[in-house]
């Protein structure tokens, strides 16, 4: 398990044998439950205990954008922003040859289809920019481009960082997407 | 002095106390060399042990953009990713009325007239996105707007950084400062 060594394994393990019997069972019963219940949204592939997920239910969010993430934690930290409105396609991964995650392993089929399908107006990528990252925002941006008008997140500084201490790399990005002050 | 409390303090005390006595003596001369020659570029008030700093010297340097930065330190990060082949102009600072820093006290009044008279293409402002820095950017924005056109630099999420780990402000003017892919 991410983040469990084997002295927290080991924390864990004798803390659950000191608990009473019907604590242990009601966890087991969680976890079963959790497992069965937590499945993927069938339209954008977000984690969901009912077929469609509640963002792709809730028809207060705006159906013009669609908003492309690696995984679902991305949409757990984009939706902590309160500023997106649209709805999100979870790729499930990213296209990294290494590894043998190709674009069929992860969801690309299916976002495409949905795009030719409900023509919204813009598809955000929101993929984090390491080498497959990129590799991922480019392949997908050139089948998608036929369809609607494709975007990336800005790359650049972070907020309360400081130039000085930004790696020259973010700072080449950040120069190169400079914008007119409004 | 930064990044010198009084344990690392001590230590540097005893090994100058226990180097041979010409060697001191010649630390101590660096020292009074080093100040009576630096001083700040006429031109760009970036540091310079000449009247004129190299990088406004130096003839292969395009004078159609000035990036303006808050310190000299930000000039050698910027010089760094060796993308940037305009000129500076060093602020000296941020404007914080909390500790008694105007407009007056930086070079804002140098710059307005080194743009109204050399008339460059772009202005960029290259300033770290803190509260003293955000005001900074815009009321210069505002001063320099009358004379051309003035950028400022991309604000998002580090390169290498995953959306995951990415604060929320971050990730909201990574969203906001989205881009169409080419």
């Amino acid at each position: 398990m991410p983040g469990v060594g084997p002295k927290t394994a080991q924390r864990l393990a004798l803390h659950i044998l000191k608990r009473p019997e019907t604590e242990v069972q009601a966890l087991a019963q969680a976890l079963i439950e959790a497992k069965k219940q937590i499945g993927l949204c069938k339209e954008c592939f977000h984690l969901s205990a009912e077929p469609i997920c509640e963002i792709c239910r809730n028809p207060s969010r705006d159906n013009k954008t669609i908003c492309v993430v690696a995984d679902s934690r991305d949409v757990i930290a984009l939706e902590k922003t309160r500023e997106y409105k649209g709805k999100y396609h979870v790729l499930g991964g990213v296209i990294s040859p290494i590894d043998g995650i190709g674009p069929e392993q992860i969801t690309v089929q299916p976002l495409i289809q949905r795009v030719s399908q409900q023509k919204p107006q813009e598809v955000i990528l929101a993929i984090s920019p390491s080498v497959e990252g990129e590799t991922t925002t480019l392949y997908i941006g050139q089948l998608l481009k036929p369809f609607t008008k494709v975007t990336r997140i800005a790359f650049g500084l972070p907020v309360g960082g400081d130039l000085e201490y930004a790696d020259e790399v973010t700072l080449a990005r950040a120069l190169e997407g400079r914008r007119e002050l409004d």
